[in-house]
């Protein structure tokens, strides 16, 4: 009988203690779908005493409670020297109406006489009747033992007192925090089975940070202990180097430690919800995230790739299937023939490792890559480079010339930016302009639409994401950029780069190579089409 | 006595296998320089055998020998049925004359059969001799045992034997590779402990990859399970999810462990040698990264501000100027009043907390965090919006207008942008034309020449970094961007923002407000100047 860990997600109030990070009412909605469509136990969702968009939130939510996850208030334990229901923070998590909250209090003795300023007596008080209160008003509680194990070091009676105090008050678990970040797992394990010990029957939690680079093997650790709630932010970012990273410690318990956390049909959208959250967070998931990063299973040595291609658990750890992400071979120098193989095949099946054009494309790839392109997440910009040198590409369209113009001040309701555009498809050209709201929109408005009236399939496309890199940022202004666009027709997506000191160059040279690339699939779909 | 703890880094081999990693020769040269500087022992440079720009490496050092670090070439046992002296990789190894090489051999039977598909005893042999070949040569050989924990749990016997043919060769360290990175740290310890007793006064070392998020934990485990040299790469960039990395190791095993690793001053130059490593390895050093990212030490959460304040060691769980990192307070809705009012009191220090401006302050910046503005990495913008408020601002110039052209394809020797500004101060208009490698270099160009007739102290100005993100991908083209720019003054360094969906009109700001910053830090040094 496998043991259920409860996971407790606290992206959108740990998280938001992350640099960077800032969350609309809107976002914050959407996290909550994706965390409770996955199956996450609870959603820590906000601190309604110290934000007011918090509490906008919890009212908003209350139209769309979550199917499967308990929403989670978090704030603080009453202010000394007063009654629960006389602390205005206190009655705030009760108007936030969710059926759970969370309240940290204070377990180190140094914290509570310098920082809070009151007696050790008193804090007990405040855990006490504050989660009494809470209780009595029908709420789940969890208990957050703050600097637990800092706390437990420089006097454990107190820190055990800290729990007694909240189980007396009847909270739910007693979950405890390194909110410092800086504790041994071995050290982790040690106090958490003490805790376990002490209050047995009593659901014990972790809440770990990244400071030490740990927080992972201190959170899996403490479960070793007999921890069965797990708090952590799903991709980790939270205050400071972040909090245990959930889409690392839910694969490691379910696959590797033999826990019951999600199961096995949620595990496998594991990689698409951990892209969704950054998404919406707008930032960049690491590729290098594990099980979850574009590159957890991206293999480039050119001898892992030949291990793993004879025998699978060679160089992988798991099945990235089961966390919903994929084997991936990476081109590039040290990938060698073997891996362009592949790919050259995709375009014409008969070329074979012995041909010459395989090792001009080594080397058409080494001379790009060193001009500062990339085509990891552009391969449709490399399935073009190799059409280009087998002999296998169609021109669809020249450019005659471009002119981009941006000015400053603005008239009323006026662009910043317009373009005028004129392009070549056989003996027929073809001038239009268009306006955007900067160089590059404006750019891509007009060349698609000059090619729209020579390929009408083009207006099933679109544009569905746009980034841009600074190769050198230290030669600034004149710095070369890379652009990477993704496009999509509806049915497929693909993504294309452009590489230039002119960011307007850049994006056109990838917003051409993804035209090349829709109208190239078109003619592979209806070969009958001129 | 303190142990002394060996660093091995493999940045310039292992880290090559990580996605979108890519060296020029001088790039190398470059981190060697910074590794060495810091007292790195071993720099793993690279694989003559798999890549010829290695090989020419190996010849550039010979003129610029490491002051400290040995350098190390890596690659693997002969292949099979074939002497060492028979085998060009082999032979390319001692061709790169190093102080020191590493090999890797199979240890684990299902490898050997088949992967390298030979016999068991084969493989032994291949070890042993090759390890004594580059001994009887002179050289520091680390015998680089591939999967050996997966390995010992499949036939710990026949890991030990693999072990035990490098010990015979000769080897100076057995490192223990757990290369798919899915072992758990209890084990690492384990099996370590188990190495260490049969080889003993043989130097074990561990080499940990981050698969399972614990790269750093299992690390450590093995020092404690009496491995003495640690193999990583700096930052942690790799093949997959990286290896163990070395930054975060070091402190851990030198601040929290008590173990000697670089030694007190040198470990003061941690931050800037991982910030130096991310530039030239032209990647983004996550701001969250343990010990050295810019958010290690950084304070959001008003309580936790409030408290670090009050006693440092309550939310720092060591003194960030031991790693050559900083604390900081961070701006933005969750952290309050009280950090503001240090900002607001550089520039007006009789504001006080109970001022209606703060109040008008917090809600200016909550509105531009709204709009995309982060001021987290961009100071003195900051500074500017709270001269603004106060009342403290001075105008230097205005802008009458700018017109930017892009234009493609170009004539020889042809800029792809021109820009012309027209600027103002008091009575007095400046007209100015730049051409630049793209439109925003063209626009600095032209701001900056126009305002210097006005302003000849702008002549020692001059931009240190540039940086632009995309701030809602999804909205592709159309997407506010946001522009952050480093610029100096050879005393000063000071950082920028300006956002919009025009990146013109993002990096306009940016650089207007720099412009203005440098004017305002000369009339605070020259008062008597109009």
């Amino acid at each position: 009988m496998k043991q259920k860990i409860s996971i407790f997600d606290s992206t959108l109030r740990d998280g938001m203690q992350g640099e960077g990070i800032a969350f609309s009412v809107e976002d914050k909605l959407n996290i909550v779908r994706a965390l409770d469509d996955i199956g996450i136990d609870f959603i820590e969702a906000g601190n309604p005493a110290s934000n007011p968009k918090d509490l906008e939130f919890f009212r908003r939510i209350r139209d769309e409670q979550p199917k499967h996850a308990k929403l989670c208030a978090f704030g603080s334990t009453r202010r000394k020297n007063i009654r629960p229901d006389e602390d205005a923070n206190v009655e705030s998590l009760l108007e936030a109406e969710t059926p759970a909250v969370s309240i940290f209090g204070k377990c180190w003795d140094l914290h509570v006489l310098k920082v809070l300023g009151t007696t050790l007596r008193e804090n007990l008080e405040m855990i006490e009747s504050t989660v009494a209160y809470l209780k009595e008003r029908g709420k789940y509680v969890v208990f957050d033992a703050e600097h637990f194990f800092d706390g437990c070091r420089a006097n454990e009676d107190y820190a055990m007192e800290a729990l007694g105090a909240a189980e007396r008050g009847g909270a739910d678990v007693l979950c405890l925090c390194d909110t410092n970040g800086g504790t041994y797992p071995t050290d982790i394990h040690k106090m958490t089975q003490r805790a376990v010990q002490q209050f047995p029957g009593k659901k014990v939690g972790v809440h770990c940070h990244n400071d030490t680079g740990m927080a992972v093997a201190q959170t899996l650790f403490a479960v070793d202990a007999g921890a069965r709630q797990v708090q952590g932010t799903f991709i980790g970012y939270g205050e400071r180097c972040g909090n245990a990273n959930l889409s690392t410690v839910i694969p490691d318990l379910e696959l590797k430690r033999g826990y019951e956390v999600l199961g096995k049909e949620k595990l496998k959208d594991l990689t698409a919800t951990a892209r969704r959250i950054a998404d919406i967070s707008n930032i960049w998931l690491p590729s290098s995230s594990p099980y979850v990063g574009g590159s957890a299973f991206a293999h480039k040595g050119g001898m892992h790739i030949d291990g793993v291609k004879k025998v699978r658990e060679s160089f992988e750890h798991v099945d990235p299937h089961k966390v919903g992400n994929d084997r991936r071979f990476l081109m590039s120098e040290v990938s060698g023939k073997a891996t362009l193989i592949k790919k050259i095949q995709k375009v014409d099946p008969a070329v074979t490792v012995k041909d010459p054009v395989v090792g001009q494309l080594v080397d058409k790839l080494k001379q790009l890559e060193f001009e500062g392109y990339q085509f990891e997440a552009a391969e449709q910009s490399f399935e073009l480079v190799i059409r280009r040198l087998l002999g296998k590409y169609k021109e669809y369209f020249e450019l005659e010339y471009f002119k981009i113009i941006g000015e400053q001040p603005l008239r009323a309701q006026e662009y910043p930016s317009s373009a005028i555009i004129k392009v070549r498809v056989g003996d027929e050209s073809r001038i239009t302009g268009a306006e955007g709201d900067g160089p590059v929109h404006a750019l891509d408005l007009a060349l698609r639409n000059a090619l729209k009236g020579f390929y009408p399939s083009l207006e099933d496309m679109s544009l569905a994401d746009y980034k841009v890199r600074v190769l050198e940022s230290s030669a600034t202004t004149a710095a070369k950029v890379r652009v990477l666009i993704e496009s999509t027709d509806g049915k497929h997506t693909w993504n294309t780069v452009g590489v230039s000191t002119d960011i307007i160059e850049a994006s056109f040279l990838a917003l051409t190579d993804s035209i090349e690339y829709k109208l190239t699939l078109d003619e592979a779909q209806a070969p009958s089409r001129p």
